[in-house]
C-alpha cells in the first residue's frame, strides 16, 4: 500500500502552473530569444501531446529528440512522459552508425530535430543501413516555425505541428513503472547501451535533486542548464527546476561564452550547470570582457573532474560557489555533490577547495561501497581505492536489450542489485568520494593499480604539453605498464620534453608509476561526449615491444 | 521497473552514520541531558532491534510507544521500521477507553512507556476491558535505566532491555509497501481512526520535507521537534533531520518555555516546530527573561492556525521566520508550507505577514482541489470556499479496519483516490491555502456557509473574552444558526459583553452571520490534542428552542 497516487511527473508541472503561473521560461533559439510563462508552457505541452497523439503516438511509444537546449526541447520533456510515452534524447555528437543503431534499437516513432543538426541527421538516414534503421520513424519535426530544405520525410515544423491543437489534453493515468525517459551511454567500447528511466525514477531523482544535499533549488532560483538536454536529461534540471517553480533559462544552440555571460546578466541566472570546459571558457571570456555576474550563486560542474583552479577562481573573483558533482547515465544521473560539511567553514580556504574539488558526498537515498581488486570492500580512508558500486531508487536495474552488459555491470544482492560503476574511487574519512580513474583505464602493474588520471593531470600541468593521456600496454612480467601519449605544444623539442616529463612523474609518484615510454601524437582521440577515447590508443599500442626492455626492475609497489 | 532499491528508511540512517558519524543527538530526559553521535545512535538502533527480535518481535508486528520526545523514542523510530516491523506511536493524552481501543485494534506486541506516563498506562490496563485490550502485549519497556513500582507486567527498563545485545543487527530486506508507521487520529467524533504509513510513504514524505518548498533542512541545521513524537511522527522531522545529517535535539517530557529557551541557546537550535501554544508561551517567557535565540532561524508552526501576531513578533523581535504549515495524520502529515514567493519581498511587511499567516503553498508531489457545497470545484480566488480534497504519494489510501470511514472520507478517481480532508478552505490567486473551518463545524444557514472559525477569532479578540467557540444549532427554517459559547474573563458583566460581542460581529461580517444567541460557559471542552471539542457543546445545545424567535428575518445571504 503506497500513497493515493503513483510517483509521476505530471503533478510536478501541474503544481508549477497553478502556484507559479507567471514565472518565466526563457529560450535562446535560432529565431531569437523567446519567453513565456508556466501557464503558457502548460498549454503548449497539452497541444504538443495532442499533436503527437494525432500523429499516432500512443502510450509506450518512443519519441526522440535530436536537439539543443531550448523551449521546444523542454516542451517534449513533459508532453511525452505525461502522455505515457517515452522521451528518447539522442546525442547528436554520436557517429552516424551509432545514431542508426540507437534509433533502430529504440524504435523511435517521431524525431524532433534542430535545423542546425539537420545535416547530421540526414547523413545518418542516408548512410548505408539508414533505411532499415529509421523504418520506425513516422514523422520528423524540425523545431521552430519553418522547415529548411531537407531530404527527411515526412517532415513538418514544430509550430505547424502544434498549431490548432487542443491545449486541454486529457492526460491518461500513467503508471509509475512506465518508462518515461531513455538515453544511451556513449561507451568508449562497443555499442552504446540504452538505459530507461521510469516515471518513478525521474520523480525520485527530482526529489533528491531539490534539497540542500542535492542542488538546493527553490522557487527564487533562475536555473540555466548549459549541460545539453541530451545528456541524461540535462542532469534532471528541467524536471527539478519545474518541481521548485523556478524560472528556466535555456541557452540554445552552441552558446558562446559571451551568450552565457549575457543570459546570466540579463535573466538574473542564479544556478547553472555544465562540464568544466564551458566554465574554463567563461573564465577566459570574463578576463577580457565586462559582465555582471552578481546574480549567479552556484555552478554545478560535472561530466568530468573540475580543476581546483576553476573552483577557486569562481569563488575568489566572482563569489560563486562551484558545486562539484558526479553521476552516471545509469543513475538519472546524480550520485554525489560536493558540499562542505558543518564545521568545515573553519578550514582554511585551501583545505576547503581541496574538499570541494572532490566529487563529494552521496545524496540521501543512495547506498555505495568500494570494492578492491580482491573483491573485498575497501576502507573509507581516502587512500585505498577500488571500483565504486552504487544502488538506489533512481539507479537503473538493467540495460535495454543487453543481457551481456547486464551480466557484467550489475550484481544481484539482498536489498537490491548493485550497479558496478566502472569508476575507480577513494572515499576519505569525511565521506568525500574522489574519482581516481575509470576501471578500464586503471593500469594494473605487478598486482597493484596505477591511476592513469593522476598521471595525466600531472603531465598536462606541464607548460609544453597541449594534451596527454596515459594507457596501459601489455607486459609479460608486470601484466601492464603505463605509456604516456603526449601532444606537445607547437615548436617544442620532443627529446627535452620527454626527459622533463619522466622526471616530473618520478618526483610526484612512486617509481613504478613512471611511464615506460612517452610517445608523441598529434591529437588525443575523443568520444562523442568529448572524453579521451583511450580504446583507440590502446588498440594502436597493443604491443609488448613498445615497453620491452624499458621497464625498470622496480616496476611494482613496495620497491620504491 | 523502478530503481535498483525500494524506497525505504534504512539507507537514510545508513548514510547519516557514514557521512556524519560525529554529528550529535541531544536528549533532555528524566535522567538528565544525554548526548551521543549518529555512529553511536546507529549502534544502539541495532541493539534495540536485536532486543526486540529476542523478545519475539518479527516482521509485520506492531511495536507501540507511549512516550515523550527523547533519544529512546527516536531509537524506536529507525529500529522498528528497519527490522520490518511497524511503529505505533500512541497519544498518551487520549482517554483510557480510547487507549484500550487502539492497542487492541493495532494488536501491539511491545509497548515502550515513559516513567511519567506509567500511571496513565496502568490505569488504561486496569480499567474495565483492559485485560482483553492489552492481551497482545508481551512486554512493557520503561524508557530509562530503572523501573519504578508498577502494576505492568512483564516489564523491564530500556537500558536492561538492550544491554548485551548485538549492535551489528542483520537487517532484513524490507519491501517499500511494508507498513512502517501507524498512528490514530483523535477524531472529535467517534472512535479514533488508525492510519498506516508504508516505508515508501515515509520515504517520499521525507524527501518532500527536505527542499526549500518544504522545511529546507540541511546538514548544518540543528533540529528540535517540540511537536510530540506521537503526533504523526513529530511531523516527520526525526526522519528528515536524519536524511539531511542534521543535529537532533529532543526536548523530553513536559518542557517548559525556560527549558526550550535553554536548549535553543545551548545547543544552537536553528529549526524547531510545534503548535501555536508552545510559541505563545515562549514569547511570554522571553518578555520576562533574557535568552540568546540568535542561532534560531525558523519555527514551523502547525497543528492549529498560528496567530499573525506570533509570526510578526518572532520576525520583528527575534529575526526568526515562522513557517506556517498545514497537514493531516492522513498525509504523513505535510501538505502546505507558507513560504513567500519570488517577488513578494517587494510587499510591505504587513502584506507579507498576511500571506505568511495563511496555511501556504502545497509542496511538490501533491494535487489538490476545493469542492463547494454543490459538488463543483471552486475557483482559486481567495473568496469562494469549499472542502479541500488532496492526493499524493504520502497520502494514505484508507483507514485501518474501517470500511465505514473509508467509504465516507475517500473518493475513487482516475489518477488516484482523493482524500476528503474535512477542512473547509479558500485558495487565493497566488495559490495560498487558508483554512476557513472544519467541514463538520461550518454552519449551514439558508444554503450558505458561515465559518465558525472566523467568528471565534473575532470573538476571542475581545479583551473581556477568555475563550469562545461558535457552533451551529438546528433551525427549522434556516437549517442551522450560529450560537456563540463564550468564557468571559473574571469579573466581566455578562449582559454588557453580550451586547458588545453582537455589535462586534455585526460590524465585521454579513448580518446573517451574527450569532442568534451568546451563551456563557465556564470552559470550552477540549479534545486529547487540545482542540476545541465542539461535539460536546453541540450535543448540549442540540435544541431549536435556544434560537427560537431570535433569528433575524435576514438570516440568509443576499439580504444584508
Amino acid at each position: 500500500m503506497a500513497g493515493t497516487t503513483d510517483q509521476t511527473l505530471r503533478p510536478l508541472l501541474w503544481r508549477a502552473s497553478r502556484l507559479f503561473p507567471d514565472r518565466e521560461i526563457v529560450s535562446r533559439t535560432h529565431e531569437g530569444v523567446q519567453r513565456y510563462t508556466y501557464a503558457e508552457y502548460e498549454r503548449r505541452v497539452g497541444k504538443l501531446a495532442d499533436a503527437l497523439a494525432a500523429a499516432g503516438v500512443s502510450e509506450g511509444d518512443r519519441v526522440a529528440t535530436f536537439s539543443w537546449n531550448h523551449h521546444w526541447h523542454f516542451e517534449t520533456y513533459f508532453a511525452v512522459p505525461n502522455m505515457g510515452a517515452q522521451l528518447h534524447t539522442i546525442n547528436p555528437l554520436l557517429p552516424a552508425h551509432h545514431i542508426q543503431y540507437i534509433v533502430e534499437n529504440a524504435s523511435d516513432s517521431v524525431i524532433f530535430v534542430d535545423p542546425s543538426l539537420l545535416e547530421k541527421l540526414e547523413a545518418a538516414v542516408a548512410a548505408e543501413g539508414g533505411e532499415e534503421a529509421f523504418a520506425s520513424v513516422d514523422q520528423f519535426v524540425v523545431v521552430g516555425s519553418s522547415v529548411p530544405d531537407t531530404s527527411l520525410s515526412p517532415v513538418t515544423d514544430f509550430e505547424s505541428f502544434v498549431d490548432g491543437r487542443e491545449a486541454d489534453y486529457d492526460w491518461p493515468e500513467v503508471d509509475e513503472e512506465q518508462p518515461a525517459g531513455m538515453c544511451y551511454t556513449s561507451g568508449t567500447t562497443g555499442k552504446p547501451k540504452g538505459v530507461e528511466y521510469t516515471q518513478q525514477m525521474l520523480w525520485a531523482h527530482t526529489m533528491a535533486s531539490l534539497p540542500q544535499s542535492g542542488l538546493d533549488i527553490g522557487a527564487d532560483d533562475v536555473v540555466m542548464p548549459v549541460v545539453p538536454m541530451f545528456h541524461v536529461n540535462a542532469w534532471g534540471m528541467p524536471f527539478s527546476a519545474t518541481a521548485a517553480g523556478a524560472k528556466h533559462v535555456y541557452p540554445g544552440p552552441a552558446p558562446s561564452s559571451e551568450d552565457l555571460a549575457k543570459l546570466i546578466e540579463e535573466e538574473g541566472v542564479t544556478l547553472t550547470a555544465g562540464v568544466p570546459t564551458v566554465w574554463l571558457g567563461l573564465l577566459d571570456y570574463l578576463d577580457e570582457h565586462d559582465a555582471d555576474l552578481s546574480s549567479l550563486e552556484r555552478i554545478v560542474i560535472g561530466g568530468s573532474a573540475a580543476p581546483q583552479s576553476v573552483i577557486r577562481r569562481f569563488d575568489e573573483e566572482y563569489d560563486v560557489d562551484v558545486l562539484h558533482a558526479w553521476g552516471m547515465s545509469e543513475m538519472s544521473p546524480i550520485g554525489t555533490v560536493s558540499h562542505l560539511k558543518p564545521g568545515m567553514e573553519e578550514l582554511s580556504k585551501e583545505e576547503q577547495y581541496e574538499k570541494r574539488a572532490k566529487q563529494g558526498l552521496f545524496v540521501p537515498g543512495l547506498e555505495y561501497k568500494v570494492i578492491g581488486d580482491d573483491g573485498e570492500e575497501v576502507p573509507q580512508n581516502g587512500e585505498d581505492f577500488g571500483e565504486l558500486w552504487v544502488r538506489g531508487p533512481w539507479v537503473v536495474t538493467e540495460y535495454f536489450k543487453r543481457p551481456d552488459a547486464n551480466e557484467e555491470d550489475f550484481e544481484d544482492a539482498p536489498g537490491g542489485k548493485w550497479l558496478k560503476t566502472g569508476d575507480v574511487v577513494t572515499i576519505d574519512p569525511d565521506g568525500y568520494m574522489e574519482l581516481v580513474d575509470r576501471a578500464k583505464d586503471v593500469i594494473k602493474s605487478g598486482g597493484e593499480w596505477i591511476s592513469s588520471v593522476e598521471l595525466e593531470n600531472a603531465l598536462m600541468a606541464h607548460d609544453d604539453v597541449a594534451e596527454a593521456t596515459v594507457i596501459g600496454v601489455p607486459h609479460e612480467r608486470w601484466q601492464e605498464r603505463p605509456v604516456a601519449c603526449v601532444v606537445p605544444k607547437e615548436g617544442v623539442d620532443d627529446e627535452g620534453l620527454r626527459a622533463d616529463l619522466q622526471e616530473l612523474v618520478a618526483e610526484k609518484f612512486p617509481k613504478w608509476w613512471t611511464p615506460d615510454e612517452v610517445v608523441f601524437i598529434d591529437e588525443v582521440p575523443k568520444t562523442a561526449t568529448g572524453k579521451f577515447d583511450k580504446k583507440v590508443l590502446r588498440d594502436q599500442y597493443d604491443d609488448e615491444s613498445l615497453v620491452e626492455g624499458k621497464t625498470p626492475d622496480e616496476a611494482a609497489p613496495g620497491q620504491d
